[in-house]
């Protein structure tokens, strides 16, 4: 039974959307990823919602590019908290995605992320960072990620400090 | 019976919606006006949508601000066609209105209009010359209106050149 | 005698726009494609639209780039619904023909659609739409070719749902 | 002992942000509010940050506008999930603190609500959300309040039918 | 016979339009100013602008808002300049019209000025400076002008000064 | 002795610049082309100005990007008409180069055509325009060169008829 | 001997620079301030670029709107750093003056600070703190003055917190 | 011991932010570059700046894309200049990095160059002018290279001025 429910627009965001899945996988949160359309399969974006809500889900992850409904599509079914991810395409910058995200009436928010790769990492994130509420387990392995991370940089600087020294 | 369904998405909207009314009033175009949201109400959307369409209704006009997937909501659930009218907000310019609204993937259309008041009167239009091509009288009130207009401008020309001459 | 008229402002435009024949093609509606415009062959573009209009055509779809008037221009000599659809270019992100195309005055409709393909697409369907208010047939065609879709986006979901499981 | 943790980026900001207070205890959930400045008072946030986590604060909701870093600076120093309210200054139409609050390197990620108003309202919503995840009376509420938003929708939709009847 | 010919999209415009002939009258170019919409009046504007060409205007100044074609409504149809002044509304910053007027296609340029007020007073010193290639008397007043309007500049900056001394 | 000048802010313009030199050459305009910068050689800017101006330049075509100050700058320095190409580069969609050239104080107007080639294009063509006020011969071309355009539109456009049929 | 030179491109902007005046004054760092513009008194902009450095001027502040072509004019003439300060008018948020001061081409930098008044004040710590280099009395002052900011804010954040408990 | 510090915010910037040495290493201003993150290492950001600082830098400069923190936080934690460099995306054109480094609260000034490579440029150069303030070899050799500059343009200027004769 997943605890993060990912629902991109299209297939063709698969790729974009996939780093959420790396980055879910990596820190242990169970997920299950499909696609489903505000638009195209509206009714079956409401089933999924309540059928995933019912079997456990805690968090949704929208992800859409365009008029991106899809996460206010989720978020006016369900209580639990919604992701969005803005997908960008060829025109508009992006901006079309983010402001279509983000925009949201009071009382149906969604937790808006980056656009894109940064953002489908972000969401996964984000959702880690809702469930280690109530999962110290979590909390530790994010705790030790972000360590990680820093190191990381850490490294990269050491590095690029030497090669331009 | 009306012919032309006009949903808004907030009450908020009624100063910049109304316009839209008084051109199909001119027009002698029936029509009923309510609220509703895509994310508030979504299922009274959607009961709106195929009651008023059982009911006859030819096209659909939707007014929404800020993520503005009313429109969209609609046009997923009916094949009439729905013409959507993009509100300003006091951020961003009113483009998170205006991308949210036009940019809808293939299969699902908004015939988006103009921004606030303006889009308002032509969403009112484009309904009237959507029916128009099966109502010839319609065709002809909507051809006198147009000379109206014209005159209109050629009036006020005619003022402004003698004022600045 | 074509039912939908497809006016692109330049040769340019053709990769672009091609996708609207292909969705009309499938939905077996009639329909004309040509270049003119707005700026180069004024006259061309008034007397095309009076003569397609003569010969029964119901709906322009007009497609251009940049400062975008095509569309507008078209508007300005018929009654028949005129449908816009603004082609990005590499500068402004397509701002500059969705401005073009969709802010226009009240009493000169331009039924606006999402840019480039996705709108050649979507300017295909909504011509359909309209036409099909009339043509009963028709709306079961789009009946089912939406059901297609919706179709293909569960299978697509169930697909990277198994990918990714 | 909070739940909620609101920061502003400014004294400046508070009429905008006090509806964010009116949503949480509407909602009967602990918070409290003060001003913190990821600039001007650097040290006193990283402090307000782990003083606040220690105490048991479970969510963290920062606003701020122009380069708007507040919601960037408690992401980086807290494993609690952040939310972001972008202010609009007169200058950009809002996008300069839209854009700084969104666009955040993954694994700090900021969840970003609307702007101004609208954001404030949904950050305490989203707030509450995520907290209903392990509190079900505050769910109950929750659901309760959504209930009683699509009662006003559907009143207001209503009055409108009829006055324009 | 006027040598300027200044058409605005809407007597609305009125307001804005205004210091277009201050300047003119200030620099003793003839003109004249009228009201003709690309759309609400298209064989006006064509006319007008055939007849005005015809008795020897020499230089077109067109105004206009939102898509803002009337510029490119009269560069396609004559050779002689045509100066653009775009009007902004209050969505979209005035965007809508700048980039209506300015992108025009190879072979129809509309000479773009600044925004509103600014551009009203350009679109008139540009129109004389055009008019001063063949008129050395204007020219002259064209460089007093100058001259004064450094003069003033350099007159504020002196008491700017003396009063943050 | 050139009548127009053509001034490049940077060579790495020369290739979208150079559609200015092949329509002047067409047209039979006599011309001079060079690189200059507001920033990098003021002096020689105003200098070539100076020169070009007491050599009988009649009109001065600037092309820069970025902060594009180099049509401000002639324009501060001549009466001749100072035509404005901006050149967008990679960030910033060229709105950086469009704004910086067409937003001029009054009294110093940049006849601000499109970006890039078209705009190329079009400032050879608006210099054009303005010295064919006194050649007719030159106006005679232009002429010509329209209907070749027109012709070629309406040739494409019944290519395209045909192939779409 | 003024070390700080404010340049004003129009009076008009004087209300949104005073700040800068004020933070000067209350830094006691000794400045001028005056009106040049790029386009109407190029001249005398260099000349004053010329003659305050000779006096000793260390820093040069330019504040300029629309086009903003000052800060560029004024970095163009001289090795002292150049602060801009962006001012917005009506039209296009403040895009424009932001990118045409910001966007300059290598070797001749803008400091470019925040938009409006917020800009005008830090234009005014950025000149201090650069003189701070080589003043430490004036770094002093910095950290005394900042030091009272990071109060003011602690104090607010107390207030806030208490009007909210 | 450097005089200037270069920080990017992450590895991925280095080959857009080489440029910066380049120049400093051309110019003979003895620099250091390394990686930090705002987010990732934020207490190691505050201990270079307090390092570098202590060890004589004099000058910042920050490379940062997206929400663009970097300078920001560095800007929080010192009162020697800080220089930002925005870096753009694939999305949001690069408003997201230059809104999020130039809308800086008043006292917390960075000073704001060019997007990208033309910033890496700028930046080297606006803290090589800042130091030449005290450094008159350094002023020299500034002085040197824009002649250089002038010289290259001039001649870049005459070989098109020939190429297209």
């Amino acid at each position: 039974m997943p605890q993060v429910v990912i629902l991109m627009g299209s297939k063709s965001d698969e790729e974009k959307i996939s780093p959420c899945v790396d980055v879910l996988r990596h820190l242990k949160v169970s997920y299950v990823m499909t696609v489903c359309s505000a638009h195209r399969t509206p009714e079956r974006t409401v089933e999924l919602v309540r059928q995933y809500e019912a079997d456990g889900a805690r968090v949704f992850v929208c992800a859409a590019g365009m008029a991106a409904h899809l996460a206010g599509a989720v978020a006016a079914r369900t209580l639990r908290p919604v992701i969005g991810i803005p997908v960008s395409g060829t025109a508009l910058c992006g901006m079309d995605a983010l402001f279509s995200t983000v925009q949201m009436p009071p009382g149906y928010p969604v937790a808006t992320v980056a656009l894109d790769k940064a953002g489908a990492r972000n969401a996964a994130w984000l959702a880690a960072q809702i469930l280690a509420l109530s999962d110290p387990e979590l909390e530790a392995r994010l705790m030790e990620e972000r360590a990680a991370m820093s190191l990381d940089v850490t490294r990269s600087g050491e590095e690029i400090r030497q090669k331009y020294a």
